[in-house]
């Protein structure tokens, strides 16, 4: 492989993967769910039989991972083990057990004039998957789109590139086992980025491109597509702790929502406490929060209550810091507290602790978000928590598909109608 | 108004309209259904009152059609009437007689560790929505957005401005009327065309555009836009005549699809035939068609069977004639028909006449079509034979929605958690 990618010519190789990815996608389109059962299953023993093999590979990516500049917490991320390829191995099992979206009928019935109308879930065709790093999510996400009835287009992070041609190996070998199409799940080879850009034009051949990793490659992404992008932006999550909540169930979910991993998407970046608890729970969680290791970023009356606390700016109130910092407001009421939200958090995911079922339902109705969560951590915004049974990513957008991103947020549907020589009058 | 569009600023002009567009929908995704059907049918009431007052500014619109360079059938299109306005008054009050989709509950239910899940229909946002001619879609596009939540800023063609304008007017008089915001339904008051272009740029306020009219015109919003598009291309659409199809059936069904309404989207552009069946259908479809004035365009196996026809080109089966015109095609099998129609269709709408169970499994499971009609005309394919009630048209895209695009197509969905004080572990 490595002798013919220095000539490659690399508008015709995007070309050719992106046309061997539709022919394959009709033909997934068409396999049974017990077929792309077998190669999920299929796919998890070859995993496991193939991991020395794997291993090896992983090596030779995280040894040249300082040339690429990676800090400790990114080569531990791109680190393989044999419990990490397990992993791998069950999520594919885990797929594996999921019902079938393809052929599912959404809703149906009978037209008064006699025909028959079924709506009925359908691939989209031919997902573009762009990610960075953890070598596991290529595994994820050929299972994901695959049982979907998708065929697959996966580019990783050239960081993890001899990983990710070993464990596509093992993809294809079990793709051919049970007789798919080998082009059902593709790989390019080259670090080279001009074919990303290629198959960024190439909308008449690829339904969805997904970016996965930081944002300026999702703005990167977006700007060139042609074709439809399932974002992943940032999650500026909030807590809204309410006149009306549990003080102690409170502090627990703003503990969690900061603290029980602060690095991701659906942890929580800002307090919100109405003024009429302030005085009581602000002084509570500021020292719980403190004995974690939280650095406060305080509004003017919230600080009167948390002495030493650092001054937020408005800059903190936008920013997905991803550790272990979190900007607090004191707000009058929940009005302000729905407004504040609306101008500031990035739509992923804000919560409010209440008992009083009024402002519940208030703010469930006007926080417009992809999920909101009442007396209950923002840390389940998550496809396996919301019982999605796996996810490619949570979506930001409200078009197509909003929140945690499963196998049905990879379909699309059609029409069929059944007549009896119906024509039109 | 004529006085302040001359100086205009229209960068300015356009982040006013989409600013306002935004705040007011926040208000329509809380107004509760009541208020939407109210808007509704106060709408339908002034409409009906203000007659007079629409065909005078229609009258102005079609006195200028000429200088536009309208042709009589888009000046046909162009002309209101008492009926044609009756029929827009209609069209209101049977989307207030729909079910509100805001609110619905998609599914949901507990997950195990006790958390209640629900995925709730929230509507878009603001739908900029671009059309040409007709005046009555400006009425009908409002109505359907509203009542699904959604602020609407329209932009009609400038050879109806004057209908628009009145017809906006009323519209606006009763939002006002059921303290709906003022906002809610705009209407660009300038025909310059770089309000457009500003309002595309703005992906922040927008939440998707749908154009609706010409192939260019949809093409350059496509081009120019930053939010999502649902498009309404093409309509390159099949009638499959199989070897088990019945004769009689076949027949009717291929005159109603061609010739029932041929400029629209929907009719039949091609027509196959199984070879066993050639020699005994086509020369008697020949015969139906020739007496309607259908021009045919045959393949070389066809011309055979139809004499005096015309050799289809590569082009007739490309080409969405919306005229009174057929390209045909004999074909060696099922196989060869679905191969011809995945490769020229524009996938919105193909058929299959057969008495064959598997045969129609087989077209509907591998044509991937927006709709695929077994034993009907291709003219089903519409939101009010399907059972939408409404439709704001008609999209070829996979993604989102597809097909008749009515309530629903124009919303998105959130999920609501609740739990009572769950933290993730």
């Amino acid at each position: 492989m490595a002798s013919t990618e220095v000539n490659l010519d690399f508008a015709l190789y995007a070309v050719e993967i992106a046309a061997a990815a539709q022919v394959a996608s009709r033909a997934l389109a068409a396999a049974n769910g017990i077929k792309k059962n077998r190669w999920l299953t299929r796919s998890a023993e070859l995993i496991r039989q193939s991991i020395p093999d794997i291993l090896a590979a992983n090596q030779a990516d995280v040894a040249a991972a300082p040339k690429f500049g990676l800090n400790a917490a990114a080569i531990d991320r791109l680190k393989l083990s044999p419990a990490r390829l397990n992993a791998a191995a069950v999520s594919l099992e885990q797929i594996a057990a999921l019902p079938d979206p393809v052929g599912e009928i959404i809703d149906g019935g009978v037209q008064p004039g006699g025909l028959s109308v079924r709506r009925v879930r359908v691939p989209l065709g031919v997902v573009f998957f762009i990610y960075e790093s953890r070598p596991n999510v290529t595994v994820d996400a050929a299972g994901i789109c695959v049982k979907s009835g998708n065929a697959v287009i996966l580019r990783g992070g050239k960081e993890a590139i001899h990983s990710n041609r070993a464990l596509h190996g093992v993809l294809q070998k079990a793709l051919e086992y049970v007789d798919l199409p080998p082009h059902a799940v593709q790989l390019i080879k080259t670090p080279d980025r001009s074919v990303v850009g290629h198959l960024l034009g190439m909308n008449d051949k690829i339904s969805v491109t997904i970016p996965r990793g930081g944002k300026s490659l999702i703005e990167r992404v977006v700007e060139e597509a042609t074709m439809p992008v399932m974002k992943h932006y940032d999650g500026i999550c909030h807590v809204y702790v309410d006149c009306a909540a549990d003080i102690e169930m409170a502090r627990q979910i703003v503990i969690n929502a900061k603290c029980q991993r602060p690095g991701v998407c659906n942890a929580a970046e800002c307090l919100l406490v109405h003024a009429a608890v302030a005085e009581r729970f602000l002084p509570l969680v500021a020292q719980d929060l403190a004995a974690r290791g939280v650095e406060l970023r305080c509004c003017a009356r919230s600080r009167r209550l948390v002495p030493g606390c650092r001054a937020a700016t408005e800059q903190d109130f936008n920013t997905e810091f991803l550790d272990l910092i979190l900007a607090i407001r004191v707000v009058d009421d929940l009005e302000q507290a729905i407004e504040h939200i609306e101008t500031h958090s990035s739509h992923h995911t804000d919560a409010i602790i209440t008992d009083d079922l009024a402002a519940a339902n208030r703010f469930t109705r006007d926080v417009d978000s992809a999920a909101v969560m009442v007396n209950a951590s923002t840390r389940f915004n998550d496809g396996g928590e919301l019982g999605l049974g796996a996810e490619i990513g949570i979506s930001t957008d409200k078009f197509h598909a909003r929140g945690p991103c499963g196998l049905r947020e990879l379909t699309s549907y059609k029409y069929i109608v059944q007549g009896n020589g119906h024509v039109r009058s």
